[in-house]
């Protein structure tokens, strides 16, 4: 990996470079200390000029449609003046790399146009397989200009929960049927997103995917309003018909709008940050301690016995805890 | 909460006494350093007279019958003369309490039954919404003589590396016509999982769930053959007309003879010691860093600043991380 200097990645970024956003969000991910400190630096800097943007993540079980979706929206807001970018949060890509975004070409129209950014996720992992660099790769995006953000995740999980914490709107994608089965799409995700748009509402499922728009919005009553004043609200969506963006967007935007009206959407954002700052602090104080010579030459002596099953798990914690403590006295 | 003493809880496990159990994992799963460490005790305690048992994880996207197949199954499985006990990881909860299991209703013939013992998932999280002390629960199940633990997790993200880290068997659960559509099953699941169901092969879909079952298997070539020698199968169910349990059995058994035969079980179980281990580790040492008063001191002010946008995240972090290492020093 090439590194340069400050002002290479910020008149990079500045300039609109998508090579130098690419190049930024790579130094990011990197794991060494002095990359990480040039990326707080970046960071610092860029946060002080700071323009608006939208911040939209989209969940949805695989097969959704969700890809074709992103694919089609993101040419319509493109069409809207926008410049979109397309990050990824995938926490089961542990192992293999995973899938999602993994291959460009499943974008293939929106990955040629040159307002469009689209950066595929990570493989590398960070604190129980999830890439926590999605936050400042937002960011840096912005930086570059890219002024609609589309963050998207897979199914159901945690993933849900950490980028409700890094976005403005939150949409959930189903197909049409899935209203029926209420038991299917999770209380939590019902009241985590703001709007839910029902995908494939097209041919044969035409009429079924309006049947699933009334189930869900009687099913939207039995939640209490937000505290926001916001209700969710369903729309209908055919990403292969390319029907139903110019709702999606309307929809997002109304929320925009009432939430820049009331303050909550600043509000909102300087929450997220909290909650950044937690993370970051998290992993942080663990690089902290685990660099600590003398605990980590006792943990790997730990781990060993573990291993070997010559000591339980319990005792093992308490042993480099107590240590741990000791330091810290 | 009430609490008893070490000879308590020790005396009601060994008597398979399930109101003991259900008190012994509410104080493992208790916040309260007093509680833990008498919870680490009673850990340490029962591995010492460790029964033989099998550990199956289940994974699926929500509505593909999970609760209903667990509620036939673990019935199927007590016919067998199992002593079966399911419990759930549920990372989504954060913020509703999640639904997985917690209706125990879901499950009300099961529930019902004397060999059975049906835990819901704690609303309680840690480290980043994760509950993380399923593992401990299992052991103590196993020490109130449940011979068959089922943990079953919601759909796809980073829950299924932790079901996978502390079961014997990984056995996902999909529908007829899923075969079809490879892209909606994640490559990483697909590896991780010992066994595949395909649940609902009954009236009109019984012969889409036949021809997916040929999709899969000719899917599950592609992968190479896993280290341990055992190639991934894939069994026809139907939870509904009660069929196919037999099937799924067998197929965990022969497993389980393999990987005994081997002695691939026992490592495994050693391996997952090892994760466990750096899980706990890793949340420990976070509680006695955030324990310090210096330390906690600042984390406070740098979090009111990050809030009210005074300070940028990058910098608090920096900040509180560079008192760490003084502390440390």
């Amino acid at each position: 990996m090439k590194r340069f200097d400050l002002d290479y990645y910020l008149n990079g970024l500045k300039a609109e470079n998508t090579v130098v956003l690419a190049q930024a969000i790579t130094l990011i991910e990197s794991k060494r200390r002095s990359d990480q400190d040039l990326g707080d630096l970046i960071l610092t800097e860029i946060l002080k000029e700071a323009e608006p943007s939208i911040r939209i993540g989209i969940t949805g079980t695989p097969g959704v449609g969700k890809s074709s979706f992103i694919e089609g929206f993101g040419s319509f807001l493109i069409s809207q003046g926008k410049k979109v970018a397309v990050l990824a949060i995938d926490p089961s890509s542990q192992r293999t790399g995973g899938s999602i975004l993994g291959d460009k070409t499943r974008m293939e129209m929106l990955s040629k146009n040159p307002k469009a950014y689209i950066r595929p996720s990570a493989s590398g992992s960070a604190l129980g397989g999830v890439n926590n660099r999605t936050r400042e790769s937002i960011l840096l995006c912005e930086a570059a200009g890219f002024d609609a953000i589309i963050v998207e995740t897979v199914g159901v999980g945690q993933s849900e929960t950490l980028v409700n914490n890094m976005v403005d709107f939150f949409l959930l994608m189903i197909q049409p049927g899935s209203g029926d089965d209420l038991q299917g799409i999770k209380k939590g995700i019902m009241e985590m997103a703001n709007g839910i748009v029902i995908n494939k509402a097209d041919g044969d499922q035409a009429k079924l995917a309006k049947r699933s728009k009334t189930d869900l919005l009687s099913a939207l009553h039995l939640f209490a309003i937000s505290d926001s004043g916001w209700q969710t609200q369903v729309e209908l969506c055919s990403a292969l018909e390319h029907k139903g963006f110019d709702k999606v967007w309307s929809m997002i935007s109304s929320f925009e709008k009432q939430m820049k009206g009331n303050g909550l959407f600043a509000q909102n954002r300087c929450s997220q940050n909290v909650t950044w700052f937690e993370d970051r602090v998290n992993l942080g104080l663990l690089q902290v301690l685990t660099s600590q010579p003398e605990l980590t030459r006792l943990h790997q002596q730990l781990k060993y016995k573990v291993q070997e099953n010559e000591c339980s798990v319990s005792q093992a914690t308490a042993e480099l805890l107590a240590l741990a403590r000791q330091l810290l006295a």
